[in-house]
């Protein structure tokens, strides 16, 4: 991508009153929230925890099923699945001597709802840039 | 959400081959390189410094305008938005006294695309789990 290549977002339009990371400037509040979320996706045991968990057919992961995919403890992976639960990306469930987990995807839907461009924001303007 | 409710995921379909984090376990290297992006928006200011860049009308911000928003320094500032551009987030040009700061819309796109739930995702089954 050339430098002559600016990116024209933000110009109002119909989503303007549902506002997503490109739309509108973040709220610090917002932001904080936000920040936890994306927080929990930034490492790759987790990220592939989650992709593990929201591939499966049937919805729900035994926790004994994504242990034997990783070389670190057990408590080491609960933990990890800790973060993914308090960050609102899973919900685990015991059921016996197992826990199951499973995909939230209303928080997955909403990050994608956010870092989605609305019809208000075309690709590229080719350099015009405002003063 | 009940925890009878299941996701019923990754059940192959035409964008089996275009793997997504919600329609297959990622691989490892996938998993790191994502991982570092979204570490980069795990932090409050920097979700707010981007939401600040991308939202801008023209398609781009001087950081003279970004630094007033925040009670921090120039170098903290500069440091957060460093981090943003080595994630592939943003893209910065020099130009006289100042540096100018833009999205680079491909890696939020392609972000929003691995959290978006393809067709042959539906959202919840009513509670059946196939063994």
């Amino acid at each position: 991508m050339s430098n002559q290549e600016f990116v024209v977002l933000g110009q109002g339009g119909p989503d303007a009153c549902r506002p997503g990371l490109l739309a509108a400037p973040l709220a610090e509040d917002q932001a904080a929230e936000l920040a936890k979320v994306f927080k929990a996706l930034g490492d790759p045991v987790r990220l592939r925890l989650l992709s593990m968990i929201a591939s499966r057919a049937g919805g729900e992961v035994c926790v004994c099923d994504l242990t034997p995919a990783f070389d670190l403890s057990q408590p080491t992976i609960s933990h990890h699945l800790k973060l993914l639960r308090q960050a609102g990306l899973i919900a685990s469930e015991r059921r016996g001597t197992w826990v199951y987990y499973r995909l939230l995807p209303e928080m997955t839907d909403r990050l994608a709802g956010i870092l989605t461009r609305t019809a208000g924001q075309p690709l590229h303007d080719s350099g015009e840039v405002p003063a």
